[in-house]
């Protein structure tokens, strides 16, 4: 099959035009991407308007940004005029704000009023996830009614499946599907119809909360309210799933001790991803100043056992490594809102018995490994690795649990105390206590 | 307001069961969790059957087996006929054999051979979470027979807001959307309006597969097909929302060297819980028998420059959180389909180059930091552990982007190299580098 480009340079317009109508946007646009900017000028001037403006949504953001530096805002904003709201504010929020300015001085007044008040809600809140084009039907039709006016006005909304019915100042009193309408005989009044229980999420809330709702609820849209209970917009469920999918992004990227990136890997340059990660490695390694200082304060006790020193990084890895399962597991409990940071003694308690049964099983190990293969180490060395291998486990295990949820209780994000904050931690601790124990067993 | 227990035992039967009716099912499940098992009996059977039926969806698992064990097959078969498919499927899915054939012998016929269909694929497959309830159309239908055909038997579907176009024999011919029926004249015969390219996943598909197409082409519902290109189930999207949920669960577990659980954490036993770690740790401990090998082979070198013994812990722990940064950025790019192991160089190459300027930043910081701090350090020492950091953060850097590529190469999980695994080989290569380059400066 020929490529896109070749088309174009043979001038097989018409064949070019099916192809990409039949085309799933999506697909379009991945296809418009190996072009080059002027190809796709020429092609989305081919394209109807409607589809072009499908695709267009798509497209990656540095093809959008160098569209926009491109074409200039006048073409700019036909485009706009022609998205749907949400994903109008989404390429907008690409943007250098002056761009934006520019653009929304010539969309149409409606689209103008409804981006700006979308725009206008903090990053993280439900108000700045939510299209203003939903389907809003008064309490006083019937279901024939009510489907004749969803025909007659629901071409520019974004889903037409869930309605909901409201007084005439727009206080939210129940939603009903498109489903129940249809379903239903035409007399029945919508306000039998309706569900008057609707879950919905005010402005301000986090898209956090948004997300736990649409999981917990099986939602496929949900409306959002101001403090009056007036609708405002609605989230539906295709823009949830990408903040569920960044969000997880985000937490397991704070477990690993990097600052959270915005952009793909590929596409973010070598100097912006080393600086996300220096910061945090820079903290660590200071602390880990304070190992070191550990072990000089036992120079006495090493140089006379140098042995000691070749269970160090065993003893050092196997407690960083039982800490931050645990702290994986309550920080992702904790995210799900599975585990609440008040029942605190019943997972420390956990913990603590899981840290006997695993300290017991390793020990065992490490007791048998030692003496059988390592004939050169003495008994009470032997002795001395393993008990420190015990307690460090133990310790590991509830620092674990402790610190996510010290960090949840403090307001702080518990992600952020993940292994690598826990191995400093746990390092410090299981080296005070190797050499704690061997002085007092060896000396 | 009285909990439902005390109207219970009030006999207020009627406010109970408005109370309940006007309740989401969701949250309605939430409350009867609260009471014991004879009155959720009594509860259950007070209320219409489609109600009761909506709430038991969401009862806890716990409860479902309870339940179960106390109805007995005949009264649980009344339960699950009135159950979606893909709903009966899940609650199926938590019981042990011998209960699911006892239920399914007493279903309706249709509803066991739907059933049965589903439950017969693999667990991770895209046939095991579809559902068998959706709207087909023979493709010589028009926008009005369409609409009064969907009126008539969308009842029971799971979704009557896309139907699929098909042949006779069922093989997919495209996809309508219920607002284009409706927004369209009655008499637009249906293979007109539909979309003749529909994305589909195949019934062996993996469910991970599936959540990608989910994701990246915005879709609400997703049809099935067997290889002749049959439809033979829906996905619909709430169900897909909770496989991303525990993928990314079960990733975060493998990367932090956790056996994956099925089970919430609170719910599973303190045994479980243990040997789901004991496993990793095992296998880690005993790879740290190697580092220590390399200590015990310096051990003349150590003895004479005791000092050295105290930057292990910061080199170890510095290499450790260089790659698991890597790591983690590389599994969550290929999980996320962003970055694709055949580029492999281009990914090491970028690595090469951070670890470059975070070798620099942070050798600088920890050079300066010795030679002001610890003045009974001196410099030839600091030189060897500044050359030894610099070295690590490259190679921890070069191994953290390497392995989880080449884990998928191998067709094993990446997320298994995650940080423990590269901790592990990132410890023996800094202490093989740290006492090499101290021999050959210091001795």
């Amino acid at each position: 099959m020929d490529s896109l480009s070749s088309l174009l340079q043979a001038d097989k317009i018409d064949e070019l035009r099916t192809r990409l109508a039949n085309m799933i946007p999506a697909d379009a646009a991945n296809a418009l991407e190996e072009l080059d900017i002027e190809q796709i000028f020429v092609v989305f001037h081919l394209l109807p308007k409607d589809l072009s403006a499908a695709i267009f949504t798509y497209l990656s953001p540095d093809l959008h940004v160098k569209m926009v530096e491109a074409l200039g805002s006048q073409e700019m904003t036909d485009i706009v005029n022609r998205l749907k709201v949400d994903d109008a504010v989404d390429f907008l929020d690409e943007l250098p704000a002056n761009m934006v300015n520019a653009i929304l001085a010539n969309t149409r007044p409606e689209m103008r009023a409804s981006i700006n008040s979308v725009l206008n809600y903090p990053e993280d809140s439900a108000g700045s996830l939510m299209t203003c084009e939903y389907v809003f039907l008064p309490e006083y039709l019937t279901a024939g009614e009510a489907l004749a006016q969803i025909r007659q006005k629901g071409i520019d909304k974004e889903t037409i499946y869930t309605c909901y019915v409201t007084t005439p100042k727009r206080v939210l009193k129940g939603a009903v599907s498109l489903r129940q309408i249809l379903l239903s005989p035409n007399s029945r009044p919508v306000s039998e119809l309706m569900s008057p229980t609707v879950i919905s999420a005010n402005t301000h809330e986090s898209q956090e909360e948004v997300s736990r709702k649409f999981q917990e609820y099986d939602l496929i849209a949900l409306p959002v309210v101001d403090n009056e209970n007036r609708i405002v917009g609605i989230i539906t469920i295709d823009d949830v799933v990408d903040v569920i999918v960044a969000m997880n992004t985000e937490n397991i990227e704070k477990m690993a001790a990097l600052r959270p990136a915005e952009d793909e890997y590929m596409k973010t340059g070598v100097l912006k991803l080393a600086s996300n990660r220096i910061v945090w490695l820079l903290f660590m390694m200071l602390s880990a100043t304070f190992t070191g200082m550990i072990i000089s304060n036992f120079q006495g006790l090493l140089s006379q056992m140098v042995i000691l020193a070749s269970f160090i990084p065993m003893l050092m890895d196997t407690g960083g490594n039982c800490g931050s399962q645990s702290a994986t597991l309550i920080i992702r409990g904790m995210a799900v809102g599975e585990i609440d940071p008040s029942c605190w003694y019943k997972v420390v308690w956990k913990e603590f018995r899981i840290g006997i049964i695993v300290g017991v099983a390793l020990g065992v190990v490490n007791l048998l490994r030692i003496f059988l293969f390592m004939k050169d180490v003495n008994f009470a060395v032997d002795l001395t690795v393993t008990a420190t291998l015990f307690c460090t486990i133990i310790t590991a295990k509830i620092l674990g649990c402790l610190l996510p949820m010290l960090a949840k209780v403090m307001k702080l994000d518990p992600a952020l105390m993940a292994s690598p904050m826990i191995t400093t931690c746990v390092d410090a601790i299981t080296l005070m206590l190797y050499f704690t124990i061997a002085r007092s067993v060896l000396l």
